[in-house]
Order: structure tokens, then sequence, then C-alpha cells
């Protein structure tokens, strides 16, 4: 019997209510045929609610029992998932990580899966049970010891059991009811992409898009897993949402995709660098020490590079990361600048600025995206402060007042708003 | 190092401070010298929640499925306490039932211990840990699955835990500071007793005292285990509270030890019932199959057996039961008796009747017990309706109005108000 994976979020699973209604969703897909595995979170708030204990009750706190407290959400859910679907004569059983087992790292708070044996969950189904319901976010170290996955670690679950068990699909329900050509919010043109590939989805999830988090992308684009998103909230049949996929399955695709943003961004210039090998260790090691998510870098030669002031070889460093790092940044560059690592006659910090990037996979084949970008942006008359590309995305920083204008002129620029071939 | 069990319930952890309290215990404990393992029960009212959402989620209930839910408040207990702990720098280690592992029946919600084996937790105090923070109420199916052991199921953990390691004694923290000679409530004279015998607590805990439950009584006296009873809201040291042990660990004792009562009872009786082999199976069997908790039973001749209208050999059956029970035993009577499994002629209810009983180990040798509480009763002008003894307890039925008044002078007459040996 095929195998589809279901995985519902913590909104999805608030209250009774919505778990009844995720049973039905999950009742619809057992009589269409599959054996379904669903992985469940805490219902909203609750692990909130343990963390919170947690905290207080401990200063340095001991990751091994943080993960046994925290983990007892899921169990709840998963338990009371069951209960339900039993209620409506649907087969069910509940599974806790240690369980299945969910074998992973000893890495407390932030474990990697090792694997996931079949056989228990395999013998239930064939025992004539049909649905597992899994607690996700959680698994079992090798010292016997609860380990929980970090953040998104249900939706990473969730595509680890699609890959172990082979599974049709990995249905992920959420409180959109799909990815977008770009944030609704920002342009009413934004459009539900019916099929977007791996690597697109992975440049948008790192992008600011939220819908998925990015290592189960990762992870199901390493195991060709397909992956869907869509709507708890709504009645949904087998097109409803958007599949992620492989490349191949998308017949007909637009050069660009989707337009991402991060709003909130800061910009370090240090000017007048010196340009030698190991510069750039010097400066980003000491950064990343601090824990600064550094995005965009952009060496450039400075102007000062041919001032008879500064004879040597310097150069201008340019370096992007979130704007609420922005005073570990300076801190960890006035440190490495006073140790004599590193030297530099200025410090620029701009903390107004947003990033906007264009992606698509069609960019690998087709010339003058970048163009056709910094054209329309300039026709608006936004200005463009840092560049960066990868093969199939362009990203730009640009001031923070302009950043719904930059991403409806792109939105329109590259007819996001209607589907079918297009450039 | 020798071990000691500490037992918390729900009120002692009630919340984040309470946690905190229970951790100073503990640290005390493990000054003296002790390795300990503590069981904690779910924060109160943690456990009611999770068993209302079950409720609401399903109408029949898997009891597996309500046992994975249920057993997380317990969980959470746990890892919060051990947290506490270590972040005073006692080194513990939380264990949730299927980490010991606590090997139990199959039976669902009300699952018995098959065995504890010591090894993990062994080995952890070797490796140095001082605290196994153990969650209790639960333990691990021979299928893997979780099971929870029913009503005071954190109680009897906490005396196999002490049985299972030889502990040199299991501390029960509760919300009394220990067992009396009487419910303080009803008389001011009533007296703590340092010592009681198991037996002794056994009647008193099935009569209706409710500071232990009977079955971690009766494992505890089954294995030896020296419990002890003490508050968990005071300050307590080694000569705190009851201790429940051994009839020779009692030096000096009272032909009489407590007086139990239990208000709510209720009084059946079955008039001219036919006596023949048998009847009392075609009585009791139908409650029991009803789910009537019958107390007293106690069978007289019948007047009416020397009656000219009932020339065969009859008797009156009368017994005792809840008073919230009643309908069902009346019920069954009725249904009985129109299946002609069983015939009389009235069934007479007394819903106003109140169970008040003598407890003590000393009446074995001595007599006048019984003639002294009658006496006293009767001196007060309180009729007794209904005696039942055994070998260490004299029950009797009364008017509910009396029953105070009953308890009172009982506790003067064997003269329980003050220490030291006595009649």
């Amino acid at each position: 019997m095929p195998i589809l994976v279901m995985k519902f979020g913590g909104t999805s699973v608030a209250d009774l209510d919505r778990i009844a209604n995720v049973a039905a969703k999950v009742q619809r897909e057992v009589e269409r045929g599959y054996n379904v595995i669903v992985i469940v979170s805490a219902m909203a708030g609750k692990t909130n609610e343990l963390v919170g204990w947690v905290n207080k009750t401990s200063d340095f706190f001991d990751a091994r029992e943080y993960d046994a407290v925290v983990s007892s959400g899921e169990n709840i859910t998963a338990g009371l998932l069951a209960l339900r679907l039993q209620d409506m004569g649907v087969s069910a059983r509940s599974w806790q990580g240690w369980q299945v087992p969910i074998n992973t790292t000893s890495a407390h708070s932030a474990a990697r899966f090792v694997s996931i044996p079949r056989a228990n969950i395999d013998a239930k189904f064939a025992e004539g049970f049909k649905v597992a319901v899994v607690a996700g976010f959680q698994g079992l170290s090798p010292e016997g010891r609860i380990t929980t996955l970090g953040r998104g670690g249900s939706d990473t679950t969730a595509v680890a059991f699609a890959a172990a068990f082979g599974a049709e699909r990995c249905d992920t329900y959420t409180d959109v009811d799909g990815v977008y050509t770009t944030d609704p919010r920002v342009t009413s043109k934004a459009r539900k992409l019916d099929k977007i590939s791996y690597e697109e989805m992975l440049e948008l999830s790192s992008l600011g898009a939220k819908v998925l988090q990015t290592r189960s992308v990762e992870l199901a684009m390493r195991y060709k897993v397909r992956l869907r998103v869509l709507s708890s909230f709504e009645d949904t049949d087998e097109t409803s949402g958007t599949l992620v996929c492989a490349e191949e399955e998308i017949m007909e695709s637009k050069v660009v995709s989707g337009i991402a943003f991060s709003r909130d961004e800061a910009k370090i210039t240090l000017v007048t660098v010196e340009d030698r090998p190991g510069i750039a260790a010097a400066i980003f090691g000491p950064l990343a020490e601090a824990g600064v998510n550094v995005d965009m870098i952009v060496q450039n030669i400075s102007e000062k590079a041919h001032d008879e002031a500064h004879p040597g070889a310097v150069t201008d460093m340019t370096f992007s990361c979130p704007v609420d790092q922005i005073g570990k940044a300076r801190k960890a560059m006035e440190q490495a600048k006073a140790s004599g690592s590193i030297d530099y006659t200025d410090l620029v910090v701009d903390t107004e600025v947003s990033k906007v990037s264009v992606v698509g996979i069609g960019m690998r084949s087709h010339a003058g995206v970048a163009a056709k970008m910094f054209k329309s942006l300039a026709n608006e008359g936004v200005n463009i402060k840092v560049i960066a590309t990868s093969e199939i995305k362009i990203s730009v920083l640009i001031d923070r007042k302009y950043v719904e204008l930059a991403v409806q002129t792109l939105h329109d620029a590259f007819d996001l708003g209607t589907a079918g071939e297009a450039v």
C-alpha cells in the first residue's frame, strides 16, 4: 500500500477542534488508499510554555533535561490525534521518538537524524493499522536520552520519514495555502505557484519566505522527496497547494519564479582595509565567533587605493547581516582592530537597508535577468547598494523605504502575476 | 552508598517555587550521604487537564493512547526537578518509565509492576550522579507502549523503587504532616503517631484516611519497605512525620491506634431472602458486575423465618456501599429479582449512615475492645445498625448525624489523645 506522510504544525493542532479537523484530513487520505504517517507539532503555545518553565527553573540548563521536558508537547498531540482518529473508526497508533525509534546524534536541542528503522511501524501497518501518528521534533540519542531537533524540527522529521518509508509525497500543512511568487501582503498580484523546484525553494526559504524550513528542503532535495505545501484551514484536494519537486517534474516554468525579500538587514563597510592574503579570514573569523550571520560580502577596490596618502594595496570590505546583530558585529571588528589583526580607517554602518532577490532556475540558461532587474529598479529611482549573485538568484541591498516598491516593480517586470511562459 | 527514596505528590510540585522547595529537601538528603531516587507526580491540575482533553477528543478511548497522553505530566515535572537540582550543584538526571525501564503488565491505566531492573540507574550512580528523578505513575508494557498505574500510582511507584533498590526508607511527602489517631478536623485531641504498623495503616487507609493509597501500603508490607509520611510544606528532619513499619519496630503501642470513619455510606437490606446455598453469590455477583463496591455484609435470621406466612428457610441480607452507588445497587437487585435469580419481599435503603472504625494491632491479644466500643457509643445514645470485625478492626454503621460525636467519644474512650501505654 502506498505511504503518504502528512505534517501539521502548531497552529494546525492548536486546540481540540483543530485536531478534529486534522483527523478528517487524515481520514480522507486513508480512504484514498494510503497508509498514512502523520507528523505533529505541539499545540501552539505549548512548547513556549515548557521552555518558559525550563528557563525559570534553571539558569544554565542541561540540554538533556531541556529536551526531556520540551518534547512532551508533541507527545500529547500525537496521543490526542490517535484517539480522535480511532473515534472516527480509523485504526491509528501514536509513536514517540524512542518508540519508532528515531535515532539521532547526541547533540541535544540540535540533534541530527542517524536512522529511522521502518520495522516497528511497518509491523503495525501489516497488522492492519492505517495511521502512525508520530511526535515530531524529537528523537533518541545513542545514550537512550530524548533529543530534540531544534527549530523547524517537525518539518524535518516529516521529510526524513518520507525518505525512510519511500513515501509517495510529504504533505506539509501550514497556515498558508502554498508558495507564492512573492509575499501577497506586498502586492495583490502575487500568485500561488503550482510547482517549484527544490533549488528555488531553498533560495526562497533561506531568503526569508517562511513557509518551509531550509533544512527540510535540503533534506527533501537530497532524498528526492516530493514535498507539498498546503493549507490546513481550507478544503484541499490532490491539486491544492504547491509541490516542491525536482526540476524535471516541472514542465513549464518562467525564468524567474519568485521575488523574496528580507526587510531588516544592515550593512557594514570597513574602509581602507589592507588588501593582502588572509585579510578576509581575519575579518570574518571574529564575526563568526561572535555569532554574526554574515550574508552578502562584497570587496571593492577602494578609491583610496589611488590616493597618494595611502600608497599600499588597500580595499573596502562590505558585508550585510541581520540588523539586530549589528552591535555584536561592530564590537567584533573593533576588538580585531584593537588586537592588531586587522586595520581600517573607518567603519560605516547602515541599518536602514533591505534585501530583495529574484530567484529562478531558468536564469541558468537565460541571460539578461540581472540587466532587466537593475534597469527596472533604476527606472523607479531605487539605488542599489550591494549586489550578490548565485546560479539561480540575484540579490540586491536597497534602502528600506523602497522595499515594497522594489518587490512590486520586479514582480511586474518578470510578469509573475500570470501563469504561463514568459521572461 | 545508602539509597533513600523520596516521593512528592501533585500539590508538592504544583508550581516552580514548590519544585524549588522540593529540590532543597532532596539536596539536604544528598548532603546527609544518600543516593536519592525521587518519584514525582504531575504538577497539580496537569493530569486533570490532560484527562479532560482525552475525554473531549474521544468517546470510547483507547487506554494505550490515554496513557501516552496522561503520562506527560510526570515527565515534565521530572525534567524540571532535575534541572533545578543541577542548578543547585546537585548532579541529577530525569528518568521516564521506559528509560529505567519500569516493566509493567499491559493492563493500560491499571498496570501492575513486573520488574524494575536496577542496572541503568545504578550505572548513573556509579558515574557520580547523586539523584535519579523518576516520573511516577507510569511504566512500559511488554509491547513497548507507555502504561499508567491508575490512582495512587506515584505512591506505589515509590514503594516499588524502595523495594527494588533496597532503600533505607521511602519518604512520602504530602500535604499533611503525618498519620493521626483520627481526623484532626473532627477532634482537636487527634494526635500524630510517630509509628504505625503496616497492618494498621492498611486498615486506616482502606477505611477512608486518605494519607496513603492502600495499594502502596500493601506493597510496602510485602517487601518490608519502611515508609514515612511527612509534610512537604514544613521543615522536616529525620524524626518528622509518621513511620509505617513492621510491628516489631514499634516498641510501645496502644491496643487501639486510631479511629477511622467514612461519612457517605449507604445500607441496603433485602428482606426475606430465601436462605439456601448460593444465595450470597446470586446477590453479590450482579452487584460486582454493576461496579458496586460492597463493603460490610451481614446476614441475619429474619424475624419472618418464624412467621407462619413464610414457612421456608428465609433470612435478611444487609450490605453497605458508598452512597453514590446506591442507584446502581438498587437497579442490579431489581433486575436480579425480575430475572428470577433471587427473591425478596422488600428492599430497604438507608442513605443516611456513616461507618466508624477502631483500628489497632493490640486487639489481637486484648479482649474487651468491642465491648468498650459498644458501651461508649450506647452511653452517648448512638445506635449501632451493622457491625463488622476483622482481626485488628471493628467497624460499625451508625446514623450520619452521630459521626463526629462517635469519633470524639471513641477517641476519648481509648485515650488516643495522649502518648504512652493505655487501653
